[in-house]
């Protein structure tokens, strides 16, 4: 890959999938960069499930940020494939599609407006009644009121994705916390380092403008286990179930705005009973599933829910770019957000579905400039 | 304290709470002990919750049981403060007694039936209506349908428990495992060791009459905890919540018959739900109670739920004698076990209570001896 400037100093703060993607973009675009992190791919990255399913998450009003997940999924088969190559690591990419299941009427409506908003959008929805939702998956209850195909979802193992970006990464992966100063970075042990670019990716903690989002999920494994995505809305109530390897399913997930607290977050018995009632009212079988893990973990969530990509005011010499904010997509738009910020790195050309998502929108004087922020 | 005999060479195959509490009891009668055991108080002993109620398990036609468990509720003043102060911990024993909570009218009826059976065994039970239930507990749901106090149970960390006896029987505890022989027993490195008396105490596993039974128990932390210790039955399932120092609480306990697997179980998604939701019923502040631990193991039970205390036909040199088959109550039963084994050991009067719960009870010759074995 050429760059059109010469290898620049860069630092990424932080970690996690978005973290590392970055800086594996910015090493195969030819700079010379390092990663901190006191514990890599252990926040939001360690719980996700892994859906790439732009879809699936898509809300009336936020259009800008269905197109920019389309954008990221197309993205995945290439950047799975290499990755795999280069690493000698599987990160387990599938192209199942996702079943939308409604367990009930007011659900199902729920579900037909999305299908709605997705095929204006462009993206394929196929809704499907009861009979045909249970064709496709045999393990979905039999008192399900219906649901929808889309069948261009995927989803992977985002734990297997960071372990591959952490193997090619190598030693540039710098297990300490670092702190940005005018000039680069210092670490806790007092330590300097200068740099021409600092990347923050630090998820829910130390983002301007972003809040922790709580999530839940559970990793169970079951003899039983459906074969497809499920993103469900089961009396009101969202849950998804997706399938790994060798039975292993993840549950999740809960969503709760809270004050961020003190050290890793822990789950709640109310998050965790209402995953499991859940996912039981969606596929019974799963009564009899082992519980191998429930984890709770802080999602980045912006105003706006779309993610922060590119830069913002710098008080020194050394430039200060955002990846963060990515609320439930930053798996799904880890391709994308990399090659936008090696975009913005190297003064090339954004790609499109990105441009609405610079940090600037959240500053002030956007506001000042123009009376109404809604004209 | 005396001894009856010169010391033996006794060996203890188990490390739970009755196989450790059984060698200490060895100990302090002048005997030369040594328990075995790869991963002490690793098994049903870690999950326990460790309620002192016998009431709180009575059921009809297991008086017998009830009158053991209250002969060993009795003895565990005296057993914790002299295990305290051999050991330097505190096990955290609590004197608060048990609140029987019934959900509904048909829960209730099963409440009442318990006490009727309780006061003509002599255990004091106060019957409560629903306002009289919440002044004792006001974080129990305004729906329960009433319930009633048991004044005299208590209950104990049972995890600070092994520790403690793990302290005073110091190197006498060999981390390995250990199968009998006719003159003692051999280790899974090959090296033998000649034994007068074996102790087997190995809980759900290898025990002759013993199935194992699934239990499953989630440790929370709540800043709006019960102070007492709660039994219920809620639309017929039982659950008990059980508190422990700084906020902590223990929920459980499903209860399943299975066959044995391999390695540590692991708890289900079903029943893990059932127990959570269970619990929010009763104590609503327990929706944002932190998940701090899920836990399932394997209670061992015996035919009739009793234990087996006693000696059973031994093939060599060496006397054989059990301590298991304690089902729900190992921890409760752990005094007059250790009390048990000891006067059997040493040729004493074993107490009045536990004659009933000599293992030939199983044996197929008594059947023989008298056709009907009912009368």
């Amino acid at each position: 890959m050429s760059t059109t400037t010469p290898g620049l100093r860069v630092v990424v703060i932080g970690g996690g999938i978005v973290g590392l993607a970055c800086a594996d973009e910015l090493v195969r675009a030819g700079h010379d960069v390092r990663l901190f992190d006191p514990a890599p791919a252990s926040g939001a990255t360690y719980a996700a499930a892994g859906m790439l399913a732009p879809g699936g998450e898509a809300w009336f009003g936020e259009e800008a940020l269905l197109c920019l997940g389309v954008d990221s999924l197309e993205r995945w088969p290439a950047y799975a494939a290499v990755l795999e190559e280069r690493s000698g690591r599987r990160v387990d990419l599938r192209a199942a599609g996702t079943l939308l299941v409604a367990a009930d009427r007011d659900d199902l409506a729920e579900v037909r407006r999305a299908c709605v908003l997705l095929e204006a959008s462009g993206v394929r929805a196929e809704e499907l009644d009861r009979q045909a939702l249970r064709a496709h998956e045999p393990t979905l209850s039999g008192r399900v009121a219906g649901g929808a195909l889309l069948p261009d979802d995927r989803h992977v193992n985002p734990r297997r994705v960071a372990d591959a970006l952490l193997i090619v990464l190598g030693e540039r992966v710098v297990r300490a916390r670092a702190t940005a100063t005018p000039d680069g970075v210092v670490l806790d042990d007092g330590s300097r380092i200068t740099a021409d670019v600092v990347v923050l990716a630090t998820g829910a903690v130390g983002m301007p403008h972003v809040r922790p989002v709580r999530g839940e999920v559970v990793r169970v494994r079951s003899h039983d286990a459906p074969s497809r995505v499920l993103r469900a809305r089961v009396h009101g109530e969202r849950v998804y179930v997706v399938p790994r390897a060798d039975g292993e399913l993840v549950i999740g997930a809960t969503e709760e705005e809270h004050s961020a607290g003190q050290g890793t977050p822990l789950p709640t018995v109310g998050g965790v009973a209402r995953l499991l009632e859940a996912a039981r009212a969606l596929v019974p079988g799963l009564d009899r599933a082992e519980l191998l893990e429930v984890v709770a973990r802080d999602r980045p969530g912006s105003p706006d829910n779309g993610p922060l990509l590119g830069p913002v005011a710098s008080p020194g010499s050394a430039r200060v770019l955002l990846a963060g904010g990515h609320h439930r997509g930053g798996v799904l738009l880890a391709p994308v957000t990399a090659a936008t910020l090696r975009a913005h790195v190297d003064g090339l050309d954004v790609p499109d579905a990105a441009r609405p998502f610079t940090p600037d929108r959240f500053e002030t004087h956007r506001f000042e400039r123009n009376e109404d922020p809604c004209t």
